[in-house]
């Protein structure tokens, strides 16, 4: 693992970064391959929207575009998590308005089997559910501890990744992707206004789908919707499109609209 | 500023600290007078408390209780903050079960103008709502974003402190304390089960009322519930009880329940 901090290769963080003590910044994963990322531009405008909900400074955002180009070219083989927080801090929530944002570049070693799971896996419901939280939902914010406990829970199940749902029983995403359904030829997804993430696939399909001729778009979704439906399938950038074969106990048939995404998800890389 | 983990002075955090990459743990902040901290039983015992619900690994737990009566000893007045985080990780939100958990103190220079606030103060109502969250509510963790945001709207208003709802309107708390309200003698604080943290002076002013023959229970309450009260205060550990001497546009009157627990406190400090 390596890291780079506002442009300079670092060994440690500052005791003061407010990352630390209060989660108070952003994130962004993706997979390099040949020093490119792909939709690398919805990497960029979802962290620059999320400084932006956060009130973080972004005054040298086109540095730290700049700076990640170099980072790319020296792991060119990897997976790269941008991290940007609001900087360093003392004691209490109110933020120094002097404070320097700072943008991290982590690179951990780039994954091997990402392809197994392509060809469709076996999911369910997990029983945590996320909460509401108008503030801070469609953020991929560092605040991400529901995801550690329910990842936990996913740890204990046979699924490779699984569906959750909110307090209200609404279902949002899986635990580190989103998830789409199809019925009658359209394709579904929930809405992320009170809880889940705006993923960058996701984001990606929407317009995608769209270009294509398909019908897509946001929905407040039941777990009932999933059961009825004729293809479910998990989306992130790192995994591209994982289709669900069996959900619960209900095994899902032909899948023509995921693996035609699949394919154009193959073209775009 | 001053820091120490696992009971070493340590100048820099790890990169692969988990309290950065999710806010993966728990805080807690007192005073230090004379090498002392009041309630710190009651600190120790919600740190316990939120390891369990977060299983983190508290094995060294006793060991971190000896090292910090030795933190106190070296900053014996200053305002220290426990963090406990899941330690150290790689990529991805499932944690390594053999990772150590890791203990932080801090020490911060002490504050100087607790009791002005005391005489009472303005305030009212935020328009920021917390989210509800049962896995993580009423724990002091270190994702704290939403308060972040809080303290950035109150620092707008004139308000010294504010009270905040949840999304469903309910009344939760202040941005960094609990807020309690007396109506026909009896002491009423919301309940935290949906958002909201058990603060330590909220458990203790609950154990403190019972022994004093005065009633003290948790309770749904809505704005309007607070604006009709005989007495309305904030509490937290560092700052004792701030009573409100006005809320919107209504002055509150006598407030003799809250005098009286203010000199319970200072009995006890």
């Amino acid at each position: 693992m390596a890291c780079w901090l506002n442009g300079s290769a670092i060994n440690e963080l500052s005791l003061l970064e407010r990352g630390f003590a209060y989660g108070d910044g952003l994130f962004s994963t993706m997979a390099v391959v040949n020093a490119q990322v792909r939709l690398l531009d919805l990497h960029w405008q979802r962290l620059l929207r999320g400084c932006q909900r956060l009130a973080i400074n972004t005054e040298h955002f086109e540095h730290w575009q700049r700076d990640f180009l170099l980072f790319l070219q020296a792991y060119p083989h990897s997976i790269v998590k941008i991290i940007v927080t609001r900087g360093e801090g003392g004691r209490g929530y109110l933020a120094d308005p002097r404070a320097a944002t700072n943008c991290y570049f982590y690179a951990y070693p780039a994954l091997n089997n990402v392809l197994a799971h392509q060809q469709g896996i076996a999911t369910g419901f997990l029983t945590g559910r996320l909460g509401l939280s108008p503030l801070l939902a469609g953020m991929k914010h560092l605040n991400r501890l529901e995801q550690v406990l329910l990842r936990r829970e996913l740890a204990q199940t046979i699924y490779p990744e699984a569906l959750v749902c909110d307090v209200n029983g609404k279902v949002i995403e899986g635990v580190f992707s989103n998830v789409w359904l199809v019925t009658n030829g359209q394709l579904l997804t929930p809405k992320v206004h009170e809880a889940g993430v705006e993923g960058v696939m996701r984001s990606h399909l929407l317009a995608l789908a769209g270009r294509h001729g398909l019908s897509a778009s946001e929905a407040i979704l039941m777990p009932d919707d999933f059961i009825a439906a004729d293809e479910v399938f998990f989306c992130n950038t790192l995994n591209g499109i994982w289709p669900v074969r069996q959900l619960n106990s209900t095994i899902l048939g032909n899948n023509p609209i995921t693996q035609y995404l699949q394919q154009q998800l193959a073209y775009v890389r």
